[in-house]
């Protein structure tokens, strides 16, 4: 380690007892789940086990100008908590207690550790839910769901994190702790900071509690899983569906390739059974109702459907969390999360379709149908060695500009992170990222909370 | 008019060709809906008709530094779009055009002056709708209830007007455009300067076209009116429905006080069957499954309630939207729209009674119960004379009070505007407060948008 950050990690574990600086510990803390464009280890990492913990922790960042990487469970694939040069990396999965959970009032307090499955289960007893579930559930934290904004499966219908969030705690840059909006389903006064720090990750403050704001666990769950000759057919089923004015509580669409790998890790037959696959889940007191409207609308347009209630489309659904490619060889895939208005889903996926051809890559796409959120992977064999790698890239960016020109985003669930700051210009004007600059000066004047990164 | 300001409206009307300087139009455009803490008169009313306009307006403006309010239809209860010394008034109004409806995307694109009955009316034969719904809808605009982060009474089920803004297009102080969200359902790139700008009531930018979203118009819609003793009966009632997992869209509540009143508009009875109302109704697929189970819920604790399908409830959720004091003097009566958290509701309107009595004043309750937003409203016998007026005050006062020290807030949906500027340092702590101006001054350095308004 260099001597010039001596002083610095002297005064940092004479107030914070647990801060590990071997080697071991600082180069798992390196990295996220993303690629990694930067490669950097941090000088330290601390274990913050209360609100102290991380005032202390930024008090002494700040004076002494060390970048602070906050992280949860490290399961984004943004590049969000990836170290950068000279960065200390502050690990909040400690903090991992549920404060509150006040019943009458549909709400949680929780510390920003706690899991999110944990949050789940422990209000389930209760009939409620935390709505927000990113494919991570089982190992993301809160914490990490705030600064990311995380979506997941069920928001078609319940909205993302930031529509669960009412009220944070806040360190500053400086150690100050501050709270922001209130315990309350409403209100309006001032300007929105929570939503300002909600997907800021970790630029401008770290969250040390959350309020959120918890859902009816559903009296009744219908599914049901449509298998289509072709993705365009089964497109058609998405927009039958709201035309039959029924809002799913999630809505995948899944193309052959996706198919294919679920039939490799489960030993299912679904690639045999068509060329797409949707799965639709009703929930409320209506759903017996939805199923079958959504049952006729697709059988319209000569979906296969299973029984009702067979349980395949449940198992399917739970599948389709692992249908990204696990087993897959990670260096020779690139994914991405755009999105695009709904109407252009199959257009665009016509898109992908003549990019991956253009670069000589395979591709495969899932996607979020209800929100026009598609996640397409590109891949390769990895047989064809590094010289294909370029292909890859080539492709995602064309992906990327694509879904501009649909009038989409570069990122509807993801984030920016690290990994997607270079087509942050192509989204949005110079005025705006400056905006955010400005912003960011506002909150952290020294420039030390993960820095180069989001904006 | 003071000579001072000649040259600056000499540019403005060169630029602009809209510009009202006569009294009879300053006049009429100097206050909204709330009460007048300042009484001010606008040098000058521009009525902007493109955002050519608007960006000419405030590059003038901010040359000269001259302040701009921004106004929408003025239905504003807060005090945001009241004149401050020396402004001029920047009118959306005429800037009122239906700019896009993308039926498949379930998105809309509308000017700032589009009043909010309007979009609603324009979407509803395509079996969509814009789910705010503030109770000045048929008046109200689009950008008003951007501004001020409308709520209304729908909200309950489908968020408040934040939660159904995807982009915005903003003029900012010096005159430049920008576009700030996206066109999608989803999308996390950067900061949420969409979320920063809606309730920002004008103060960091003007808004000239909003992309929103648009929710399915109900198949169905029941709706249920029961009758109980009391407010604390009606309330446990809120909490029942709660407990049968029924999200209602709408779900308000009103005590004797403002059953008196519909009667006296409307010539009803309702004050002669009970002591409080609560109104609920549900939508969507499975609307009649959740009304037999409110029906069951609330029947278990001795509501009152009509045969199914009589269409009581549904006309006395339309006469409630005129509950709040029509036809009394505005100046012996005052109200706010404070939030508690659900649990707290009952303890707090017994708190509100204790306030009345104790400063000898009448008070009526509607609640938004679904979300804890309360409109208290504390009035007078005009005949008392003005030496009631202080208690009307104090007796606001310590309703404001008391919700802070039930866990609300201040503002529910109204905003802070300028007439609560007083109780906002209540609420939120220096630091947070500051941290509002510091992003103002990002946006506007040289204060002229709105000043001394919202934070």
């Amino acid at each position: 380690m260099p001597t010039l950050v001596s002083p610095f990690l002297d005064d940092l574990s004479a107030a914070v007892g647990r801060v590990a600086t071997d080697e071991a510990t600082c180069a798992a803390y390196s990295r996220d789940n993303a690629h990694v464009v930067d490669p950097q280890v941090p000088h330290a990492v601390v274990f913050a086990e209360s609100v102290e913990d991380v005032q202390a922790t930024l008090r002494i960042a700040n004076m002494h100008r060390v970048p602070v990487i906050a992280r949860g469970a490290g399961t984004g694939v943004s590049g969000a908590a990836h170290a950068v040069k000279g960065c200390i990396v502050l690990s909040l999965e400690r903090m991992n207690r549920i404060l509150a959970i006040r019943v009458e009032d549909e709400v949680a307090v929780v510390e920003p550790g706690v899991v999110n499955a944990d949050l789940n289960a422990a209000v389930e007893p209760y009939g409620l839910m935390y709505a927000p579930d990113p494919a991570s559930f089982r190992q993301a934290t809160i914490g990490g769901n705030v600064a990311t904004n995380a979506g997941g499966l069920r928001c078609a219908k319940y909205g993302v994190t930031r529509d669960s969030v009412l009220a944070l705690e806040v360190v500053l840059a400086d150690g100050r702790l501050i709270r922001v909006g209130r315990d309350t389903f409403k209100g309006v006064a001032g300007y929105d900071l929570t939503g300002l720090f909600v997907g800021s990750e970790g630029t401008l403050g770290i969250v040390v509690s959350a309020t959120v704001r918890l859902r009816y666990l559903s009296p009744e769950l219908r599914s049901v899983a449509a298998v289509f000759p072709d993705i365009a057919t089964a497109a058609a089923g998405v927009m039958a569906i709201a035309r039959a004015r029924v809002q799913p509580a999630i809505m995948e669409l899944l193309d052959s390739g996706t198919m294919e790998v679920i039939d490799a890790i489960h030993g299912s037959n679904l690639r045999a059974r068509g060329g797409a696959l949707l799965l639709v889940r009703l929930d409320g007191h209506g759903a017996r109702i939805e199923e079958a409207l959504v049952r006729q609308a697709l059988a319209g347009l000569g979906a296969q459907m299973g029984p009702e209630d067979d349980g395949e489309a449940e198992l399917l659904i739970e599948m389709r969390r692992s249908s990204r490619g696990d087993g897959q060889d990670d260096a020779y895939r690139v994914g991405e999360d755009v999105a695009v208005p709904r109407s252009r889903m199959v257009p665009y996926m016509h898109t992908l379709e003549r990019i991956a051809e253009r670069q000589r890559v395979r591709l495969r796409i899932v996607a979020h149908a209800g929100d026009g959120n598609l996640h397409p992977t590109f891949w390769l064999d990895p047989r064809e060695g590094e010289a294909g790698l370029g292909r890859l890239d080539a492709a995602l960016d064309e992906s990327v500009r694509a879904a501009l020109d649909a009038g989409g985003t570069i990122t509807g669930e993801h984030g920016v992170g690290q990994y997607k700051l270079r087509w942050l210009g192509w989204e949005q004007q110079p005025e705006v990222r400056e905006l955010q600059h400005q912003i960011k000066a506002v909150f952290d004047p020294n420039g030390i909370l993960n820095p180069e990164k989001a904006i």
